[in-house]
């Protein structure tokens, strides 16, 4: 709409949106909203009180007699290894149950690579050099991270409604110091796209090193907002069929099922991927915490349970993303200055202003109370190259809380975006 | 006493036991006892029973108002410091606590010292060439497994009755290869020894290259079997008044308080080495669980309470340490082929037998139905160079079966021994 207005018209809505946001920030002195992080309601994780007082001061036997009070296991129990096979499409002899932490299992698996070489018996990331790692952006912040520590380079690939770029990936994946990519496949974090089947088998099929490595991080496979989410393409069966059976590690917690930092989380990959694993894993710790497994089994019973359960957090959070899209669309709807994702489950509404301007949105935000996550944190290294890429975290606030942040939100945008266009 | 018989009293003596030891084994076959590993024995798990339905459906919160079922927090709830604090005796402030498994914050660390190098900026061991490791042995098989894995060489130290031999560390240290010692300070596994001040002190003040690290595992730093333990002396405080702070990195976890596997661990350290921890950590993991934290704390209260708890675990232990002890004096004691440790606390009785007799008397107590650790696993690689070292874990057993499992294997050391002295 702006592209009709005069420039008498632009400054004059300037002004007026202006000192809107002035008596904003004034206020913002008392406000204290988060839309940062990824975070689950308090209401959320409500639904899963009762886990509290779980097993239970005599039930500390596995459905298989195993004393789960005691060490034991080195990959997690059987119960639980087939929960995570339905949640990842995966038999449940390819599962690793870990700790609470499925971040830590994809550094771990990273550390695995990189000291000791992939279980292809190829020589160490360590040895080979400069290593590389596609990241479709925007993406993970904390994947970026992982991979930064090490200190790989980071290869941004460009995030499309199917999900990566696959003329990229196939491209860059050429190159033999190129060795993983970052995915989240379902609901990715922040676009929402859940990639395409065809994405699926491109991925699969492509020529890479034999050392590469999918790191696909399934973090919201349950975690849908609608009744019947499209399905997701079966990456390890792909990779099988494509004669690359080793070419994918798999990762998914319950930590946004059960409690945030409170879940079981697991790998699940090809025989030769998991036995591997298993022998560097058996050398680390003697085993994990069977009874948080038993905890999350009693509660949950079985995957249709699980997915019971993830049907009222929906209802939740499904408002929440509503009154999100409703606002974007009330307040921002026919000025042609934004485009932003209506997702279908996951955690993250993506929501990108003209080039050049986001920044300018979250500082503006930021003075008037309202913290959303750091510009360009969902790019490599931090820096969104078109500065343009906003990423809303809405499951945390209350619905009240979420109005009054969007109307300050979609207010600083159209102010910034009228502001870029005066100053050119 | 073998030494005052005759050829023909010894030729006797051996037939004699011979005989035993074939009825016995032909029982074996129904007989499966394990003395392999120190694990907890049902009993003492049941102590912590309560804890299996804590912290309760509504108490989420920590002392200090955190929501311990969400995200936050990278290293621990302020209570859960303070009281690994008390155990190790360490600053809460220089405390991380981490997951379940004190061995896998062991084996991070030394990841972080290989991949990125120590905190004070060193360069990384993996780009120094030869690494080496000085291993008190016997000692603990999975500390040794841990450096295996990583491909450093393995110095093995004497251990004495106040700990290692001080004069062949500080001469092995002096060579900049040495990174690192693996200690267990208190009841050491398997010889029980507790580390005289001395030795703390000299490990404190020794010449060492200035990233190497004492891995300093207590793992049984509350698990005495007297009233009266002796004291340990604080190795943080000698290391920093030696002007070599950054030296220690302390270990514990409540898996042999609480239960097995499903505990909390801990490290402490300088300031300096846990800020530098900390930036690692925080990139590998959300952080830890905090419900298990919670369900800690609200079990044993503080140290004095989980001192009260500890007590309870030894008047379960004592009686079978006093066992094994009884049968070793009544069938060896006068028989100058073995000797063995009167342990004060942990997990463990180690029996020295005579010289190249260690691996056929595991053998055959095997036999006869009663496993032992592997002969050598309390030595780097595996190998114990004069095969005379038995490690045996009383703690799972009851006493029944203790009894019976040291008949058997009092027995197989004398008739292994005669036969040692007639085949010479």
């Amino acid at each position: 709409m702006l592209d009709f207005l005069s420039p008498h018209q632009l400054a004059k809505r300037e002004t007026e949106l202006g000192s809107r946001v002035v008596s904003l920030q004034t206020q913002g002195q008392q406000l204290n909203m988060n839309m940062a992080r990824g975070r689950p309601s308090p209401e959320q994780l409500d639904l899963a009180n009762p886990m509290l007082a779980l097993p239970g001061s005599t039930n500390y036997q596995s459905a298989e007699g195993i004393d789960c009070r005691s060490y034991g296991g080195i990959d997690g129990l059987p119960e639980m290894k087939q929960l995570f096979g339905g949640i990842l499409d995966c038999p449940a002899p390819n599962i690793v149950v870990g700790g609470n932490s499925s971040l830590a299992m994809m550094h771990d698996a990273l550390v695995r690579a990189y000291v000791w070489g992939t279980s292809d018996g190829n020589t160490p990331w360590r040895e080979q050099g400069t290593i590389r790692f596609l990241c479709p952006s925007p993406g993970y912040d904390r994947h970026f991270l992982i991979t930064e520590l090490f200190g790989f380079e980071m290869l941004p690939v460009e995030m499309m409604s199917t999900g990566p770029n696959m003329d990229q990936v196939e491209s860059l994946a050429l190159d033999p110091s190129v060795k993983g990519i970052w995915c989240v496949p379902r609901y990715s974090n922040p676009t929402g796209v859940t990639y395409s089947d065809t994405v699926v088998e491109r991925l699969a099929q492509m020529q890479a090193a034999p050392d590469f490595r999918i790191f696909w991080d399934n973090a919201y496979a349950e975690h849908h907002l609608v009744d019947h989410p499209t399905s997701l393409g079966n990456i390890l069966a792909a990779c099988a069929a494509a004669d690359h059976a080793d070419r994918v590690l798999m990762f998914a917690s319950t930590s946004k099922m059960s409690y945030a930092g409170g879940g079981v989380a697991a790998m699940g990959a090809s025989a030769h991927n998991i036995a591997d694993a298993r022998t560097k894993i058996s050398v680390q710790t003697i085993g994990p915490d069977k009874l948080n497994q038993l905890r999350q089994l009693h509660f949950f019973k079985d995957l249709n349970g699980l997915r019971i359960h993830m049907r009222a957090h929906a209802s939740i959070l499904k408002p929440k993303f509503d009154l999100v899209d409703d606002i974007l669309q009330h307040e921002l709807g026919d000025k042609q200055i934004a485009h932003w994702s209506k997702p279908a489950g996951g955690y993250f509404v993506n929501l990108d202003v003209p080039d050049g301007c986001a920044r300018q949105v979250i500082a503006l935000t930021a003075e008037a109370g309202v913290t959303l996550t750091p510009a360009g944190a969902s790019f490599p290294h931090g820096l969104d190259p078109n500065d343009r890429n906003i990423r809303i975290a809405p499951t945390f606030p209350e619905l009240k809380d979420i109005r009054q942040a969007m109307e300050i939100l979609t207010l600083c945008v159209e102010l910034v975006a009228i502001r870029e266009r005066l100053r050119r």
